[in-house]
């Protein structure tokens, strides 16, 4: 998985710490935790496509949540950055060279990528379960005054 | 994840079904499927290294299975192949930046990384909870021939 989940996460729930009526630009979010901008922006953009932030323009612009945290599961953000494939992909290799048998036999789906993708399908339920709200609540238990020291950095840029 | 886990896995399968008292080189099992061999070898011989197979040397070596299949879980080798770590790799930014608090406030994990965890474990559990032999079993049912068919070729090289 790449690292623009993890600052995605993070991006979401600054989002929320800041408002939901205030729009930030990429280049803030990611020097608040020291991420390459450009980088951060594409994760945005992706988040954007999502329908999980919105892309404002102007010289207000920058990016805002599209709807609260308690509408946003792990996955909508998991999906969003890394697509909606699953982790095994199934070549069908049991289809080719010698051993293969008549195409019209392999109507039902591979043993081994139906038993992977069981798995596959209780990691997306459990991500599925999470919403961002459960996250930024347990964050804001370990660490009560994370809010309050973004946007103070905010307001003094 | 890559392709080295459904070749793997296939092989297993294939092995089981040549039987346990033969070796059969990388080759040949990668001939079976159409697989660039150097490729499928390296994948041997990482399961070989995670005691799944054992590696035979001699003019009839190759690889067998080292234990019998309901002793080998799908986690099994999807951890010989793919190696220990998460999908979800928290790097911590949220030590990183302008917001960061002093280093002894982040004893607790993560809130992001543990909920992705929570989901990692699910996948793993799963994976688990699936024998290889889970996955003969089922294979067999949708093609009763495909042990015959194999032993029937590779006698016949």
């Amino acid at each position: 998985m790449s690292d623009g989940v993890e600052w995605a996460l993070h991006s979401c729930l600054n989002l929320a710490w800041i408002g939901s009526g205030q729009a930030v630009t990429a280049a803030r979010l990611a020097a608040y935790h020291e991420l390459p901008p450009a980088y951060l922006n594409k994760q945005l953009q992706a988040l954007a496509r999502a329908g999980i932030v919105t892309s404002v323009s102007g010289p207000k612009g920058g990016f805002r949540l599209a709807r609260a945290l308690d509408r946003i599961t792990l996955m909508d953000v998991v999906a969003a950055i890394e697509g909606p494939d699953e982790a095994f992909r199934c070549t069908e290799i049991r289809q080719q060279g010698p051993g293969a048998a008549a195409p019209e036999s392999y109507a039902a789906e591979c043993a081994i990528a139906g038993a992977m993708s069981r798995a596959e399908l209780a990691w997306r339920r459990e991500l599925m379960a999470q919403t961002l709200d459960d996250v930024r609540a347990r964050a804001e238990l370990q660490a009560p005054d994370a809010p309050e020291r973004l946007r103070h950095w905010l307001a003094h840029l």
